[in-house]
């Protein structure tokens, strides 16, 4: 197979394009991972190589969550000792991960898998927007709780899915903004102390 | 197989773990990285895999400028329009790739796979030394140029090399210093400066 000298033998220049497509991935890291993995760690290379496999041949979405996992449904979905009153919406599986890690939360989980992004092209199509709404209009969820992120995108996302929510008879709650636990006033930015003042509460 | 709440389904989980264990990535990357290929790319996730997989397999080191080729001297070192007579030492084919595209250079190469580096444990046993100076020995090559990068770890590696290499009765070089092509002084570090001082060359 002819290769080109400024990309090497072709099995290494199709892992260095495999790998530019991970995201925040460029040329050279995709060559530094590769060089790396080749000389360093063919086990690990291996390992992954197969994790890959793996993880995209057994993981699908949860019928009711939308999260990855092995079976129809997912193991929060399925546990008895969750609230179905309540519908926390989060952007990722690891959003969901760090609500658990509060353990303040009983309820279940809708995992959106992105955001609204209108910049990037993602509307309310590319999102799984009409399985949320179909799965809060079981009859059993009373309260859905908007935990997007608070960024631009994460706010649009939470704006546009209240409209929709409330529309359905829906209780719509979003995550409390103020000033993080354990900060100094001094070093919080101005906008977070602007919400923090307008959100105050009774103490 | 029990699954960890905060990491998710096993398959997802050992895809996080093994991405972990790319240069530069951490638990954050490696968890955005699996969730957009599984969300986003589950082609380019197999595409990745089969690549990993295939490299592994399919390459290995050229016997004589120790870089990945697929047979057993790489195409640069079986080449009749080279100069045998000079040797240029980088430290990973990427380098090898940037003095090729400078189309200034006819000689041959030897790829270290990378550099000294006393910090992390690297030392002249963990780097292919004596392959290159078994190389360098074969009673054709002349002059070695050192194009190590000019960063703490490349420039002690150049000035390991050049001593061991002078024993052996070789001409060793080493790339110029300077100021960059198609820069303005104000702009240049004053380190870059100093060599470009001291390096001065009748015009």
């Amino acid at each position: 197979m002819a290769t080109d000298r400024t990309s090497g033998p072709a099995p290494l220049a199709m892992l260095v394009d495999a790998l530019k497509r991970l995201p925040g991935v460029g040329v050279k890291s995709a060559q530094r991972m590769a060089y790396h993995l080749l000389q360093h760690d063919p086990h690990g290379a291996r390992q992954l190589g197969q994790a890959l496999t793996d993880a995209v041949q057994r993981l699908r979405h949860c019928a009711r969550c939308n999260t990855f996992t092995e079976s129809e449904i997912c193991e929060t979905c399925q546990s008895p000792r969750r609230d179905p009153a309540l519908l926390c919406i989060v952007e990722t599986p690891a959003d969901q991960n760090m609500i658990e890690a509060s353990h303040s939360y009983q309820g279940l989980y809708f995992v959106l898998m992105g955001r609204l992004s209108p910049l990037e092209g993602i509307g309310p199509r590319e999102i799984s927007f009409d399985r949320l709404l179909e799965r809060a209009a079981d009859g059993i969820v009373k309260e859905v709780i908007l935990a997007t992120n608070f960024t631009t995108e994460g706010e649009t996302t939470a704006h546009y899915l209240a409209e929709l929510l409330r529309a359905r008879g829906l209780t719509v709650t979003r995550l409390a903004r103020g000033v993080p636990a354990g900060s100094e006033l001094e070093y919080v930015d101005a906008g977070t102390i602007a919400w923090a003042l307008m959100d105050r509460r009774a103490s």
